[in-house]
């Protein structure tokens, strides 16, 4: 089938790649950062709020969506984009990784994962047929396959069995995907390269994974408890053995530096829980470092939190406001630090696109990453 | 001192009336409700928001602001619109009440109240002069007095000594508004209103505050755990007493067709929590009652909340959608709610304002409060 995403530009020194991705709700300008909406929204923040701040696309999650308000009744609602008022693209996860850290008595078998609802109890199972039939349901842009994420750290032996079953799994999701006509209508199907610490499972994985053909790849199995070193190795093993015309993609990461080191990478995807996480606690981010605005220290701060960081956040309110709310667990508070959070990685995307446009961006991203690691440090 | 109200039109067979109050910042039509924003945020929503549904006025409370962050913090950062990011007016209420319903051990002598902070127990002594300090310190546009408000029911002699102490410290906040300047720059200072169920306690001070020449009133005491008759008997009691060239504010009121009633009885200002509180449960106004978007009945409906009404929550999102979000305790979905919840109440108001100005209010107010209790009826 024919790419959906065009390579505009490489980085003569850094793996960094500049490229765009078409789908069925308009394109993904890459890098790029994918804001986290777990359960039908962004958490705090209106779709108004995400286009103002330059989200491009969004991630929701299967897992939590088919548990509630389930698939079906999201597709009879016009699907997930209708639902939530969001009319951007959207990525969905397949589910499997949220059915390994949240669901409660599940069992493997090569069929598929049978598990427990973590809000009711009830029994589900779900094999690839399940997965891609929930995300078409949602009317995702780019749906993800099933996959088996081994756990850190992982024997070699039992490594190579998630590998092999999730091959097995992603061949199923794409025939499913085929079958069904979700393909040709322009939705994309994304496969996930496991492998652990083993560089050799993961080129195998890889290799596999790309004879098949898929629209695009994730390197998963990263950011799973391992030491970042390691994470940074095991996307330095896969990422050269995935083609370098198909998107990449890291799930579940990272930090802003580390979203910086993945870009230097290859890698073009990103999405987290952190900016919107965080931001309900008090913690936002800037380019020295990440701050906690309840601390004592901003009481009276008259600054916004970025000074000249163009989002309504920075525009309009005082860290002493937004103290002031965090501190009396004000709603608002969440949600004005959500936007500026999230603001601060899309902006930071939109820094690393135009440095890989000009050529600049291998010595931009240590200076940045520089500069916000020794802020971190003085603090 | 001049009146800061226009009396623009009187409707013919009630009491109600279209105005206009004169502030710092800004014009404010009457009848009009004011959002509550009690710790510097009307909760969950942002300024923009509330300039979008047509909110004109906002109250924001000293006891709670006093407390945290402090009012002085407040003053040094440029007072509360600037604080948090509301240029239009602001109402603030001079905290007695909150005394009497939140704090603990309070005691109540001649010159003022003395009580612990529910935050943290530290001792605070309110006085007329400290609340009048305090609106200052926020640059109020409204500041109201302090007052003793007695509880429901209540001796005749106990209600007498209340209203007197209360006459006594409304005398005090008016000369220490004089002394300040606050007054000549154009800050206004309403009076307070008590009298329990007593008619002529109430008249007697009425008339006695109205002698003070004050720049509005409000009628207190009432909605304190008396039935919904007895509260309108009070108001009816206290409205005709009052100067018909000042503003009349009923405060902590009430649910939409009790606000209705009050404007017929000749009351302009209005203030509830019900609105926004309510949000955050996922109960709902519509011309027909309010619903619990909670109930099974609205999983799959596609409707708005209201069919027409032009705020961004019924414009954009269904019923089943809000209801997700409120079942799944999503912040958003208490954030979309207190928008149409707020604009619910603020679309009522011009609705008025419009029908007195067209001379019909008397038959409009009533087919609407009976279309709404009806359709609460049949629920």
């Amino acid at each position: 089938m024919p790419a959906p995403f065009t390579l505009l530009r490489s980085d003569p020194s850094t793996a960094a790649r500049r490229g765009r991705l078409t789908t069925r709700h308009g394109l993904v300008d890459t890098p790029i950062f994918m804001p986290v909406g777990t359960q039908g929204t962004v958490k705090a923040v209106t779709p108004v709020h995400l286009r103002e701040i330059g989200a491009q696309i969004i991630l929701g999650n299967t897992y939590h969506l088919n548990l509630r308000p389930g698939s079906e009744l999201i597709r009879d609602l016009g699907g997930l984009h209708a639902f939530m008022g969001w009319d951007g693209p959207i990525l969905t996860d397949s589910g499997g990784f949220q059915v390994f850290s949240l669901a409660k008595l599940r069992q493997v078998r090569d069929d598929g994962v049978t598990f427990q609802s973590h809000l009711d109890g009830a029994t589900i199972f779900l094999g690839p047929r399940e997965v891609m039939a929930i995300q078409q349901n949602l009317g995702s842009d780019v749906a993800m396959v099933l996959d088996e994420c081994p756990p850190w750290p992982c024997e070699r032996d039992v490594c190579a069995r998630a590998i092999e079953r999730s091959r097995r799994w992603a061949g199923a999701c794409l025939a499913a995907a085929t079958e069904s006509g979700f393909l040709a209508a322009g939705h994309h199907v994304f496969a996930i390269v496991q492998g652990s610490t083993f560089d050799d499972l993961r080129r195998e994985a890889a290799e596999s994974l790309a004879a098949l053909d898929f629209p695009g790849y994730a390197i998963g199995g990263v950011s799973v408890g391992e030491p970042e070193p390691e994470m940074l190795r095991q996307v330095a093993a896969t990422a050269p053995f995935l083609p370098a015309d198909k998107p990449r993609y890291t799930m579940g990461l990272g930090t802003p530096p580390q979203v910086l080191k993945m870009i230097a990478l290859g890698v073009d995807l990103f999405d987290c829980v952190l900016p919107t996480r965080v931001a309900r606690n008090g913690l936002t981010f800037t380019p020295d470092g990440p701050i906690n605005l309840r601390n004592e220290q901003f009481r009276a701060d008259r600054r916004p939190i970025v000074e000249g960081l163009d989002n309504y956040t920075c525009r309009t309110f005082s860290r002493a406001y937004l103290r002031h709310l965090s501190v009396a667990n004000e709603m608002l508070g969440g949600t004005l630090l959500t936007i500026h959070n999230l603001h601060f990685y899309l902006d930071l995307m939109a820094q690393a696109r135009a440095h890989i446009e000009a050529g600049d961006f291998a010595p931009w991203h240590r200076a940045w990453i520089g500069r916000y690691e020794a802020g971190t440090a003085r603090r």
